[in-house]
């Protein structure tokens, strides 16, 4: 009998988390495997099974840990101000990363209700959140009517920016694009 | 010694193209393969070198073939009128079609400069030419000014809402959203 294991050390958890992401970028979601990982990370596969109980978890947690913006903490006292903190926040190569994460999982996402389910629950709803804090403020302080269609889309507006730039003018999104497009579209389409 | 063929009539073509992409949404880019085509076809492979020359040229005419949207003959008299009968234009199955053609895509478009070179000169070029027709128009006629800075990103706000909609909603797009998203984001941007 195996004695009981400790829950994984945060480093050794960001190593775990690095590896899928690398096995990701290398080989997309459908080639990713449990036994990959483990090769890869010299970990038992009980181990990944214990701690995170399926391949879409373990991938939504990894895209997750390596995605620390918080928005929510974000209050520049301007809406416009607080877009452009947001893409401060980032870099250009985290972005090209970004963007070639979201191309390998479209497809997947897709296909597999429980990465879609995962990603939407780790990934997406708590940037919409942040995002909501950062777009209420803007009501309460009188920059947006509270009544603007537009503010339901502004996910829409910033996601499509990062996977239709690649489709449309064949490169990545950086900081200066997504600082343009901000102030060119996201912007005036909320009336600010 | 085989005689000259003769080039392939219409309905051929199109049965062709209709092979090609319903191979694409069943395997995906990468798994097509001109012998795939070859089979489902009956078709030579030489037949199909001769005719479009590589994988990537075969798959980007198919993908033109198969989108018979002429944005440039539209022409209401005002862009609200000019972008709905674009929507209208279209329904909602092949909508899911082609959520379902940009997913599978978006990878391969990244990882093959041919196909990204045959994609953007079938496939989007023609659209943002279109587009610019309209837009234009509208320029001429007053209703956006001239030097607003949305007029560049259109296709990025258009080519945005399809590809970000299931990532951030589980869905795919249909003729609703996308009349909603014009009317909510499009056309405030432009200042309409």
């Amino acid at each position: 009998m195996t004695p009981p294991r400790s829950r994984l050390t945060p480093e050794r958890e960001s190593e775990l988390y690095g590896a899928v992401l690398d096995l990701l970028r290398e080989v997309g979601y459908d080639a990713l495997t449990m036994d990959a990982v483990a090769t890869r990370t010299r970990a038992s596969k009980a181990t990944l099974y214990r701690q995170w109980g399926s391949k879409p978890e373990l991938v939504a947690h990894a895209l997750r840990h390596d995605k620390p913006l918080h928005m929510g903490d974000i209050d520049t006292g301007t809406l416009r101000g607080d877009f452009h903190a947001m893409v401060e926040l980032s870099d250009d190569s985290r972005m090209e990363r970004d963007c070639a994460l979201m191309r390998g999982l479209a497809h997947a996402v897709h296909d597999n209700p429980d990465l879609l389910t995962a990603f939407r629950e780790l990934l997406v709803e708590p940037e919409v959140t942040g995002l909501h804090g950062v777009l209420t403020r803007a009501v309460a302080r009188g920059e947006v009517a509270a009544d603007n269609p537009a503010l339901k889309f502004v996910p829409h507006m910033l996601v499509g920016a990062f996977t239709a730039l690649p489709l449309i003018e064949g490169r990545d999104v950086d900081r200066a694009f997504l600082a343009e497009y901000v102030d060119a579209v996201v912007l005036p389409a909320l009336g600010v």
